[in-house]
C-alpha cells in the first residue's frame, strides 16, 4: 500500500514534510494546498507536487500567475489517505470540523494546536504506538518535541524525579522580516510555569516538570537549559553514552568549534541537507553536568523549523497501520533524510 | 570629613561612580584617569572632574587635544584617600600590585578581577561590615549583584535550600559597536557550572547555587531565571511583599506593558534618571511563583551598565569607616541617586 498523502497548508513544515514524504517508498504526495502565489509555490511545481487552491477564487488567481492547479482541497481530500495540516495556529482545528471529519479523511495537525483537538499527542520516540489507528493525532511542537526526546531518553534509563526547564526561544524564523524584539530579552510568557512543561506531558504524562520561557532576538534555534533531579546516581559519560545512542539526539562536540547555535547550524549546512536543516536534538557534550551524584545539568538545541519533520512521517505510519514498532519505522525515516545513524 | 576618591578608568562604570560621587556630601572626585581622547573625556573636563592622564605620553596628547590635564594617575593618587579601578577586567589587579600598594591607597576593583586578588568581596544589602576599614575589595560583577540582591533577601527571610539559575546575558552594551553574535544564542561557558554560582557565594558563603549561562544579541539587560528550593512554604504574595520592602529591588508590573527587557528600560528612560540607567534590581510581579508550597520560581533583569554603582558608593564608605551601619550608607546613597524609596 502506497498512501496517498495530502498537505494542507505548504509552510514552514508543510514544504518540509512533503519533501520528505516524496523520499519514502510506503507513502507519496497526494498533493499541496496553497492559498497565493509564492516562490514556494513555484519551486512546488517543479518538484511536481499536484497543486490545489484552499478556494475557487484563488485557484482563478494561481491559475493566472501560471500555476497548473488541480482543483481546490476537497478535491484533493477526495483522493487521499490522511492529510498533514501544516496551517498557522488554530486554523487545523477548524479544518478538522468543516473539513477533515465530514470526509472521514485521517489527519495530522501541527504543535500550535491544542492538545484536546486530537485523540493524541504523538512523539515518536516516546509514544508512537498510541497513535496506532488513530484518526486525529497532534505532532507536538518544535521544543516539546526536542523536550520529549531527551527527557524521555533519560527518563526511560534512569527515571527522572523532576525537570525544571528554561526555554530560551528564537523569537522568528529566518524567513521572518516582520516579527521582533529585534534588541530585548520578553518573558513569554511572564507567568511561570510556560505552557511548554504541560505539552511535554501529553506525551510523558508522569512528569514533574516546570518550565519557564524567554524570547530571544535570534532565527537560527531554541536552546533550553535543563536541571533534572534523579531517582538515581550517575555521570556525565552514562548520559552523553545514552544519548549518543539514541535516535534523533546529536552530540556536538564544543571543542570542534561548536560554540553556539550559529555554529550548530553552521554544520547543519555543511552537512549539505536540504535547507541547512537539523532534525535531530542537538545536546553540547561538554554542557552535561552532573551535580551530587544524582543532580543532571544539560544544554540542548532544538532547529524550530525542521525537528519535527521526521515525526510527521512517524506518525503517518503509526495512524495508517504500516507497523506497529516504532523503530522499524523511525529507522525508516531516518534512513531516508539521511539523518544520524543509531540502528 | 570628606573623602578624595580617584576614579582610574573613566568607562561604563567609572563615569558612573564619578557622577555618583559627586552627588554626596561626605565625598568628592578628586580627579579622574583617562588614556585617549573621546567625547567622554570631553564631558567630564565640563563637568570640572580634575583629569589625569595614564601616562607622560598621553598627558601631552590630551593636551594637545585641548583637554585640560593635572597630571599623571601617580599625581592623582598622591591626593586622593581612596581609587576606584574602572579599568578593564585583570588591569585591575596589575594597577593593586604596581600602583596602589606602593602608595599604601585603598582601591574598590570591580567585579572583573578575581576574588582573590582582594581582601573581600563587596554586596551592601549582604556583606557591607565584611569590608569595613578594609584596603583592597571589589564590588562584584552585575549578575553577580543582582543575584545576591534578590537571593540575599529571600536567604535572610525564609532561608535557601538550592538556588538554580539560568542567565540569559546581553551580548554587547549598547555603545559597543563591534561586539556579536547578532544571531545566535551562545552557551557562555558552555561548561556547567558558569562562574556566576561561586561568585555569588563570595558575598553569601553557604547557598547552594548552580548557574547555567548563554548570551544573546541584545545589548538592553542581563535576564534571570530563578529555580528555588525553600526549607519552609510561602506564597508568591509573600515574596513580592518581601521585594517590595527590600532596597534596590524594583517589583515591576507585567500588567502596566512592562513585557521585556527594552519596555523596563524604556521606563527607566522614563524615569529621567541620567543615563537612562536603571541601578535597581527588576523582578516582574507576575513571574513570581510557588510550586508545591515550597518551590519558587521568578524572572530578574539587571542594568548591567548601572546596577553595581550605588554598591561602589556604598563599599567607599565601609572602607573609609564612615559609618558602620549598611542601611544608614545605602538610605544616604539612594536618596542621593533617587532610587527607589524603602526606609
Amino acid at each position: 500500500m502506497t498512501v496517498r498523502v495530502a498537505i494542507n497548508g505548504y509552510g514552514t513544515i508543510g514544504k518540509r514534510v512533503a519533501d520528505a514524504v516524496s523520499l519514502q517508498d510506503d507513502m507519496r504526495v497526494a498533493g499541496i494546498v496553497k492559498t497565493s502565489p509564492s516562490f514556494e509555490l513555484d519551486l512546488a511545481q517543479q518538484r511536481k507536487f499536484p497543486i490545489y487552491a484552499n478556494t475557487k477564487e484563488n485557484m482563478a488567481l494561481l491559475q493566472q500567475k501560471g500555476i497548473s492547479v488541480q482543483g481546490t482541497t476537497e478535491d484533493l481530500l477526495d483522493q487521499a489517505d490522511i492529510v498533514i495540516d501544516g496551517t498557522p495556529s488554530k486554523i487545523g482545528k477548524e479544518n478538522k470540523e468543516k473539513l477533515y471529519i465530514p470526509r472521514k479523511i485521517k489527519a495530522i495537525l501541527q504543535g500550535g494546536e491544542k492538545a484536546p483537538t486530537v485523540e493524541c499527542s504523538f512523539n515518536a520516540s516516546n509514544n508512537y504506538q498510541q497513535s496506532y489507528g488513530k484518526n486525529y493525532v497532534r505532532v507536538v511542537s518544535c521544543n516539546t518535541t526536542g523536550l520529549s526526546r531527551s527527557l524521555g531518553a533519560i527518563k526511560k534509563a534512569l527515571g527522572i524525579t523532576s525537570a525544571r526547564v528554561t526555554l530560551i526561544r528564537r523569537a522568528a524564523d529566518p524567513f521572518d522580516d516582520e516579527t521582533g524584539p529585534i534588541n530585548a530579552i520578553a518573558p513569554d510568557p511572564i507567568t511561570i510555569p510556560s505552557h511548554h512543561g504541560p505539552d511535554v506531558k501529553t506525551i510523558i504524562p508522569d512528569l514533574d516538570i516546570v518550565t519557564m520561557a524567554v524570547i530571544v532576538p535570534t532565527t537560527l534555534m531554541h536552546l533550553h537549559t535543563l536541571n533534572i533531579q534523579l531517582p538515581k546516581t550517575t555521570t556525565a559519560q552514562e548520559i552523553q553514552d545514552l544519548f549518543a545512542k539514541t535516535p534523533r539526539i546529536l552530540v556536538v562536540e564544543s571543542d570542534k568549534r561548536i560554540s553556539s547555535t550559529a555554529s550548530i547550524m553552521e554544520m547543519a549546512r555543511d552537512l549539505c541537507r536540504p535547507r541547512g536543516d537539523l532534525q535531530e536534538l542537538a545536546v553540547w557534550d561538554k554542557s552535561i553536568s552532573v551535580v551530587n551524584g544524582n543532580e543532571l545539568f544539560f544544554t540542548q538545541a532544538v532547529h524550530q523549523e525542521s525537528i519535527v519533520v521526521p515525526d510527521n512521517i512517524d506518525c503517518i505510519r503509526a495512524m495508517m497501520q504500516l507497523t506497529d514498532d516504532p523503530l522499524t519505522s523511525m529507522k525508516k525515516t531516518d534512513q531516508s533524510l539521511g539523518l544520524k545513524k543509531w540502528w
